[in-house]
């Protein structure tokens, strides 16, 4: 046990949430979640440019409620690769949700699970996969991978994974460097805990758990035929993920991609980035509905779920709010933030005057 | 009586107001109502960026004035639905008044019919219908629908409203779920007092009082069969209340509604949409003075109203200014609202040098 | 004398100043006027948003500096109705001087003389004419008059103007009413003394010298036949003041105006108006150089005089301005003011590349 | 020694800087740099409008992230004027370092050496050129001209540039006359040491070392004949800095300038002028790329040097974040400074997908 191990603290309760918003529960959350793993969390990179601009960015198209559209309890379910979904809503790949509470990825796991959705699990994991499975049941869960530089690596990681039951391989492209966090290095932030993936193979890690080193190893040079012999190897759908440009939409779908996730790492790499939800019209246009596009970075309320369906997003995906409400709940506080999305996406429905998600996709935005 | 309407104890003053403006005013009326009711009455959906929008989208158009216009004592009085009105100003249907002073819906009353406009009554009155109508004289009244699920409820209380006199039925059609009011959960509001048509036909409410009980039993589809049937079993105008796009004006109006009433319930209801007035102009075109507009949402000033009728509307209401006035002021400040906005919208008509509302509807902003 | 007249006390130093900026002067002068006269020179209309885009609207256009263009010791001398003056800065008419200074009137016009410019006196003028021209030599002096209902007191103040050496008339045509002005009515603002024509001409003034009553017997229906009996009963050249429409603009010099006087009463009149630099390029457009343009509301700096120049003013006058420099320092004071305004205008005009007040009039901005 | 001399008493530290965002190293530099000096280095022109367009202008544009882009340790090494360079960022020519430093221009000038870029030395230089040279090594470093209006003065002063090695002049054209540095004034700011060519030259200097006296034989009347003077006389590439208009940067090249220095003196000239990166666009389509581009006025980040380069710039220059790195850490400071926006800049162009400079001018802002 290291000496951060010993003096980081995490929360610990468990219980259901009665969330009035995502912004009070940031609040409430960084009461208990210690100061340099709620910087981490909720941080972005520079002067948060981009992390302000994706939440502020959805006030740039707006929805026109329609009063007459013969409307009643309007219907979340979906169906993603195959799995139905009670929502359009998953959760994100995160780091080290040890951070905010004690139970690590297993608390999250056990909440996603409970509400229904697929949950994916970060290369940087604070707890083996095993445990999360044992928690999971048959929730369809997907591995997100950072790539090695070693390749041999990479197909071990993958292996684990596969192992593990991953229905799909999410491959973060956008993180090839750390990007400028400016509170990690105020607070001369290093893990207070072991990542099992990242110590067993990326050995840089190990000594200091410093930000830094976890890039030590870490891929730079990624480009198409990282997609392609990932999907081979795997043999699983491969969704890209940190697509913002259009060019790199249709360059991953024409190397094998199954998926796109469109996404700026939550505000947490290139500040100066558009809003991830600007991006989102283009690419749309660009995948032409070749392939899912899954949306994240900045989902707040229901009616951004609803305006990024619109602009062209099959799905969307949750982060922080997830790892703040398992922070005041455990897994029944992620299953409760859950449930809230889903509540504020089905009144934002009844009140835009739309029965299905398709409708959504429908919906033209002003 | 029930344990809140022992603790809720709303102001009981009667007396002329002399307004500077109506941001002090509901300044003033937060000291004195308390303040679960107050934010009922202010507050708006989610975060409050439609509510926003709506007063300041105004700035979006500009009135250019006009100093050679030769206008003296310009005339506010105008017709609306064949009853003659001082000015085209009109009181908004709005629930509970009872929060805001003891005389409930009876001292709006009173101070509406005083200044000699229209009063809409909410199907959530605080006050039964035979009270107000006996301070109210021959001004005239429209009600204010929420429909049930049950047609036969709605025939009985429109057959209540008939009874009672009212001249035009506003078809609410925005509120089918209630809006994402966070003031009120956090505040735990629940309604301090009875209200006799909900009481009488929604009896989900009657236990508990809280508004989403109000819910329960209202009808969400609503579509254009209900205005045929509201038009013909009343054998009133029907106006069309929550219209926000040029679709829903269209499919109103060819389904019989006798006027379109532009709103989005004060920012009340879905987050996240325009500012009314920002919508005003399409569905003025696609309107194409067939049919009348009234317009609400925002006016807070006579430039607003002047904007407003520039931009195609025939009337405005006003909601949340009448419930301050009645706050400060009983029934006798209910009418120095109504008079603060016609010598505001006077004043301003003579710098914008124009005579009549004509004038003000022939007016290009810029 | 009144009992406000005894109370209120001006100001009354007779110094040059030291200026850094208008705004630390305004700040200043809020510190020694007496909060009442304080809040009525310097406070705008409803939300203030016309007066703040009064100033704000400048930004909207920006200068581009140019750095080869063989510029040296720029010169601002100007000729406006055939007076040679030192810039292109006059004094705009403004009521109540006494309000800033004890010596009122007086004050300003040695001020203004001893720099050589045009002063206009306003209708409203706290010294009698014949005060003001013994201190003010050969400098050229243009009357505001703000018209009666009735023509003969009409005529009988032009008389006096023109007895007293007027050489242009200035129409006042956008205040036929007040404006709304909030600070003057919370302040419960009259006017500490009396004004000598007002009392002559217009008797309900006499009793109270509240705001209100000015206006009871100032004409609202000012058309184009009243600067066609201006311009003939006069014999001068009347320029109309408060033009922010292009069609008003054209009118006035159909009708015989000698002179367009741009203006929005300083943010003072219709709130909800553009700002007054917004309207600048239209009306320029419309004049097309048949005669001179003054521009004012919102000069503060010389960047402000260059970019109302370069998108077609001949001069500008300032105001407020003028009146927080006389009250910190009286005829002096007012003094220190133009030669700011001047010298602020010649380091714009070096850095901008110009040499001449012609320069700036070709000048394009971006 | 003269009075502020003794008084004024500038840091005197030399260590490295762990440096976390400019914004902070310039909070940190104004607790340690006399108020005086901080403010005459900080500070802008006016409302500093210009001065904060300069920083925010950068948001008008946005980079999209590249993830597919097979980059890695992205190389930011170029060539400028024959010199090779580290990375694109070169010493901006700024007066006076004594005043955030006792080593003076030495310690930069130590500083940019051991980085290996450029150096911008100032006639305001508060150092002997024989001094800052004898740090330098054969780190190529460029004189910056004020030009007096004697051109004996002028030729003096360059033959002095060449004495020293100097290997390029820039002209500097933009500052014919003092900005409106509102601070200086409130300050009475004067310099609080000799500078060793002014006092030399210029002699309306020496007795107050006032700012407006250096302006006193300083020439306002440059123009192209000055370019082509300064080129022949000097033998040297000449740039001209300050241009900001297209035409300008056409008339210093026909008139042979081999560079174009793209500028509005950090916003501390011509306030009311557009943010520097604004006027990049279409000053680099006029150039185009007939001479190297050197920009600056805003640069805080890596990322601002990314948008420059991409919207024309060959290289960027700083100036107040260096002082500020000198005033912390001295030369060692200031070689932190270049490290840390080399790195940030390194970081950026990893994530946005650029392997070389070539490849950020190759790149689309959106």
């Amino acid at each position: 046990m290291s000496q951060n191990q010993a003096t980081y603290t995490a929360p610990s309760k468990n219980q259901s949430l009665d969330i009035v918003n995502v912004y009070d529960l940031e609040q409430q959350a960084s009461q208990i979640i210690p100061k340099g793993g709620f910087d981490y969390i909720a941080g972005g990179a520079g002067d948060e440019y981009t992390l302000d601009q994706n939440i502020t960015s959805f006030n740039q198209k707006r929805i026109l409620p329609r009063v007459l559209a013969d409307v009643e309890n309007p219907d979340t379910r979906t169906t993603l690769f195959g799995s139905e979904l009670p929502s359009p809503i998953i959760m994100a790949p995160i780091a080290a949700h040890g951070l905010a509470h004690e139970s690590r990825e297993v608390g999250t796991a056990k909440g996603v699970s409970d509400y229904g959705t697929i949950l994916s699990i970060s290369t940087y994991t604070g707890s083996e996969l095993s445990e999360t499975s044992k928690v999971m049941g048959d929730t369809p869960k997907w591995f997100q991978l950072y790539m090695s530089k070693d390749n041999e690596v990479n197909k071990a990681i993958i292996d684990d994974a596969k192992a593990d039951g991953a229905t799909a391989i999410v491959l973060t492209a956008d993180a090839t460097v750390m990007g400028n966090r400016e509170k990690d290095k105020l607070n001369q932030f290093v893990f207070p805990f072991d990542m099992p993936i990242v110590s067993r193979y990326l050995r840089g890690f190990i000594e200091d758990r410093a930000l830094n080193n976890i890039y030590l190893e870490s891929k730079q040079k990624i480009n198409t035929d990282d997609v392609r012999f990932i999907a081979e190897y795997s043999d699983m759908p491969v969704i890209v993920k940190g697509i913002q440009a259009p060019e790199d939409a249709i360059k991953a779908i024409d190397a094998g991609a199954a998926g796109i996730w469109v996404s700026n790492h939550g505000g947490r790499q290139l500040d100066g980035a558009p809003g991830s939800f600007e991006t989102l019209a283009l690419i749309s246009e660009a995948v032409s509905k070749r392939v899912p596009i899954i949306f994240d970075s900045g989902i707040r309320r229901g009616e951004h779920i609803f305006k990024a369906l619109a602009m062209g997003a099959d799905c969307v995906a949750i982060g922080r709010p997830v790892l703040y409400g398992l922070a005041l709940g455990g897994a029944k506080g992620v299953t409760s933030v859950f449930e809230y999305f889903e509540n504020d996406l089905k009144r934002v429905m009844q009140l835009a005057g739309t029965q299905t998600v398709e409708d959504i996709k429908k919906t033209a935005l002003v």
